[in-house]
This record gives structure tokens, sequence and C-alpha cells, in this order.
């Protein structure tokens, strides 16, 4: 892999222009790096306050064209860019992370098998689902519960119903069929966790990979509602959770920042859940924990600086600020252990990600 | 004092689009508040990352007032800021650090008199000069050397000369005479430090006042060259530098982050050099602190916000950029203790401030 390393002043172009984005850009900033968002919406968190933004449908190629030539590199902050537009602006700018993460992330089925062939990482049992009985079939191997999901677009919760019982089958099948599916078996975890990692571009094919240390998260409604890094006891799974990230960063001969998310089972086993080829709502703790944040990580990785320090100095627990929960960011403040970051979004709806708030647990 | 307290989106106006704004802006973006830039130059640091800007000179009370309109409070990065525009700009919108932080910082006369008679700081011996007869009257009263230096505009070591011995009052005079004068006694200091403190818009006159502690601070051809936080050593000096911070914050009814500058004689004894009613280039530490950074702090302050925590959680050291020093910056991040802030000026100066390097010192 050529390294090409950008001078301050270069233009970091970014697809997606919502709080990820933002973030990028400021990250960007600090190091002295342009930046230009696309986006198919005027007015958006990352492209107000980037040097530049294009506003295009990703599927517009003379726009992704002219865009790709205007930067010096190009990475993007959600999954869901069509590959085109990716492999389009691979014409003209470096992409990273590339074609083949973006690919393996946006397909389930492909992406529990590259983890399971290609990475050696624990899934759970998979199939892909074309017909009824291909479910049923499953079932009964597996046994129920089982999740049926579609195999795309599938995000927070959305596009997936449980399958409690063989007799659920059938509508579990009738409320998804008609798109191409997946049934994994149910993971029965105790906790969950994620690994935010980054592997840069020095070093050639073996990549320089830095990890932050296991974050625990907890959901709620489908959403990532707190993060608390570093986890508490976990002596006996992340040193093979740092293994199999690793696994997966350099199958992937991956660029960038990725989050690893984990299922704990009873007993102490590891399952991967699923890979996210960008930075990640479980790496916002690292804003405030006295070391690199993701967002610094990920230009450093992109831009082919040295990966920087990955210690926090102390522990974090960073909380979501879901819809209108964003009306307390000034109730927050008011605490000066916590560190509100706003997205400054338009309008506030249910559900929306609006903003999230990091505490400084301990001091030194 | 009536606390206005801003809700995200709200935008906050800086006159000044140097690198102190830049990092205004990006902290104040983290907080979900919007910027508007006053500059007179086009493609500033901080006007290019900016929500809006206005270009126009500090002169022009139309486009003042228009600017003022827009933004929901007013700030400023650096004191040469005409007093009439601050004025002009406080008719249509608060304006915080007010008129008088500004007014006293303007004038080396009038900041020595009034941390001398309001503050009950200690400074030096110093005199107004109209005439070389005062100025020898001052040698022979106070002693050589002392120095002589325009009461305004003077920064990085401009505007002032040395007057060694009582044979060089005539040079002296002459090289500055004909603009107004001061000339103080010369400090043999040992060491200096900077507190970088500040006053919240909460909590009536007394105002809320958050210290960050002591800095020591190397110069080197008269511009700030590294600072070392927490500094070391200071027990002796520590007490003191802070209740003289607290006195002029509220003497002044500041409100903002102000950087105040110590000398430490030998033997112990403190010395106010000078205050700056703005973010400081020694407090550009706290960035890579994990605590809140100065220019959060100055968001948080002129918002309405509580102030952050300023312990920091490490030592910090401080390296300035300068001029082509720049160059050295993609090294300098190679270690990964090194966070490197680039404030993406277009062109490469000699002693020009580039960027600068906060080293992360210690770990837990």
């Amino acid at each position: 892999m050529q390294v090409t390393e950008l001078k301050p002043g270069a233009t970091i172009g970014i697809f997606g222009g919502g709080q990820l984005g933002r973030m990028l850009v400021q990250a960007a900033g600090r190091l002295g790096f342009k930046t230009h968002i696309y986006d198919p919406f005027d007015d958006t968190p990352a492209g107000r306050i980037a040097d530049a933004q294009t506003i295009a449908p990703f599927e517009d190629m003379a726009a992704v064209a002219r865009f790709a030539k205007n930067c010096d590199v190009v990475t993007y902050e959600f999954e869901n860019i069509p590959i085109e537009a990716i492999e389009h602006a691979g014409q003209f700018s470096n992409v990273y992370p590339d074609k083949l993460a973006l690919q393996t992330s946006h397909d389930r089925l492909v992406e529990k098998t590259f983890l399971r062939d290609k990475a050696d990482a624990p899934v759970v049992d998979f199939a892909p689902i074309e017909t009824m009985n291909s479910l049923s079939e499953f079932v009964r191997q597996f046994g129920a519960p089982a999740v049926l999901k579609t195999r795309r677009f599938g995000y927070d919760g959305k596009g997936q119903v449980k399958v409690e019982a063989p007799r659920d089958v059938k509508a579990g099948f009738a409320r998804l069929g008609g798109t191409d599916l997946i049934v994994e078996a149910f993971a029965p975890f105790v906790r969950e966790f994620s690994i935010i990692a980054a592997r840069g571009l020095r070093g050639g094919l073996d990549g320089e990979i830095a990890c932050y240390p296991l974050t625990e998260n907890v959901h709620k409604d489908h959403r990532l509602h707190t993060s608390i890094a570093p986890a508490g006891d976990v002596q006996n799974v992340s040193g093979e959770a740092h293994a199999i990230t690793h696994r997966i960063l350099n199958a992937l001969n991956y660029v960038g920042v990725m989050g690893v998310e984990f299922f704990e089972l009873n007993g102490g086993k590891l399952i991967v859940n699923e890979i996210a080829p960008r930075v990640h709502n479980s790496g916002h703790w690292t804003q405030n924990a006295g070391c690199t944040d993701q967002f610094e990580q990920h230009i450093r990785a992109i831009a082919g600086m040295k990966l920087g320090d990955t210690t926090p100095k102390h522990a974090v627990k960073m909380t979501n600020l879901i819809g209108d929960e964003i009306l307390n960011a000034d109730a927050l403040s008011q605490e000066p252990n916590n560190y509100v970051h706003n997205y400054d979004k338009r309008d506030i709806k249910p559900g929306r990600k609006m903003g999230h708030v990091n505490e400084v647990l301990k001091k030194p």
C-alpha cells in the first residue's frame, strides 16, 4: 500500500454531513486540514462548519467526480453510501476505508461470512433466507429464538423481527419477505462491548494498529444509550476481543477507525455482533479522556500520520441525548465534570441523536 | 449583572479571525453554538470554519451594527479592537469581556494604574513619560535599568527599549518619543508564570471564578516559546498568584477567560507583568489536559453556562511552532503523546505563530 502523507492545508472529503462528519470536521480543523462535506441536504451539522460542501445526491456521478478531484483524500461518516459513489470517487482520489470495507458492512450476510471465514471471528450461526422453508429449516436445526433480518439498510433495530418459536416462522417471513434476508441464532448475551480501533496507512500491509480499551455499552429501545470506558471486569475477555479486532482490521487491509461490537455470553464467550467501517457512537467518550479522540485518530489514519495515544487518563461515561433530551444539555453542563457535545441539528425529532454528554468519572 | 443564558443554536460573534478565534470557533461548535467571525481580511483561520463571517474594517460602524444584530453575544480574540467597535456592538448585543477590560489593557499606563490602585496587585514602579526630563527623573529615582515602552499597541517585545544606564536616556527617548510613553522599572525576574482564569456570568456581581493551576512560561526572542502546566515548585507563590487573579477579575467585573502574566523575583516576590482580556497563548496546554480547555471555558463563561473543570489530569508541555517550525508538525506527530494543533495559515512567515504542539508529560 502506498503511503500518501497529507500536508496541512490539504483537503479531506467526507461523504455524509451528520454528527459524525461534524466531529471529523472539528478534528481535521485542529490538525490544520481543510474539509469538504458531500451530502444530499443543505444546512447539515457537518456541512455548516466545513470549508466547502457539495450538495448533491450520492448518485450524481458528475458531482462525485468534481468533489473527489477537489479532495486529497476521501472518507465517509456512515456506511449507507452507494458503492458506486465510492468507486467513482476512487478514480480521482484515495478513498479510505476502501470499497471492501464498505461492501462487507453493507450486507449482513457478506459481513457475517467475512467475519467467520476470513477473520476467524466468532459469530452466531446464520444462514441466508430465500424461502419460508429455509427459515423453518434453520429454526429446526438451531432452535428458537432466532432473528430474521434484512441483509441491507438495517440500523437501530430496524428491519428485523424475532422468531420466538417455530410457530412464528410464517408471520416473521411474511413481515420482511420480498427483500434479501438473513437469519441469525439469537445470542443470549449478558453484556455488550465494543472496541474502537484504528489502522494506519503506514507500516505496509501489516498496518499500524491502535485500539482503545473495551467499552461497555447499554442500549435502550434498540439505540445506544450509554458507553462506559474503560469497561470494568474484563480480564477474561479483553485479550480475545483485541486479538479478534486485529484480525478483522488486517483481513480488510483496513485504513481508518472502525467500531467492532461484541456480545459477551454467559461464561465469558465472545461473539462479534457487527462492524462499522467508520467512527462509532460508542467511541464518543474518547473526546474527553485525555488521549487522542476517535475523530482525530481517523483523520490521522487516512492522512498517513502516525496514530495517536489510545490510553484514557480516566474513565468516562458517555450518554446519548436523544430527541428532546437535548433540552437537558444546559442542566447537564452545570456539573463541571460533564462535557456536552451538541450537534446543532435544526429540529428536535423523537429518536434523533441530538448530542451527547461525556462525564469524567475519576480524578487521579 | 443580568444573566443571559444562550441556547444551543445561538450565534457567538467574535471580533478577529486569527488562531485564537479559530480555536474559539471549534469550542463553540462542540457546544452546538453557531459562530460569526468579524475580520478585515478574507480567508482567515477562524473565518474559514465559522458559520458566517463579516469582512469589513473594524471602523465600519454599519458593518459592526449588522454583525452585532446577527449575534446573540459578541466577544473578541485580541485586544487591539477599537473601543468604538466594542461600544457600537454593545448597542445591539451583549459584549463580553466588556469595554472596561479592553480599555484597561489597551494602554499600559491605564493597566498598571488599575492593577496597583484597583486590584491591589503588585506591579513594578512606573511613570508616564512625556518629556526626556521626566525619563531622567525616573531613572534618577528608581535606578537603571528601566524599560521605556509605548503605552499602546505593544506586543511580543515591540515598541519598547531598555535604558541600561542614565546615559541611554537620550537615545531611548529619541527612539520612541513622539507617542505616549510609559517607563517601568526593570524586573529582574527568575521565572515567568501565568494564570488562565475565567469568571462567569452567573452568581451576580461576585461572579463564579475558575482558575487553572500556574503555568510556567519560557520566552524566546520576546515570544512565548513553551508553557508547562501545572508548574512545579510553586507552593510559595501559587496562593498569592491566585488571590491576585481573583482580585483582578472581580475589580473588572470581568466575564470570560483572561490571561494574567506574572514575574517571580528572587526570593519569591510576585509582580504582575500584564493582563490579556482574552484566551491566551500560555493556556493552549488546556486542550490536551483532560479538563475543560480555555476556549470552551471562554464560551461557557460568555454564554452564561457554568464554568467547567480546571484540574488537569496530567502535565502538559506546550511548544509554539513559529514560522517554518510548522514544517516539523508531521515529525512531531510521530510521537503518540504529542498533539499538534495547526492553524491552517495561508503563508509561512518568520515569527508568525503557525501552530503549537501539546506534549502529554505524565501518565497516571
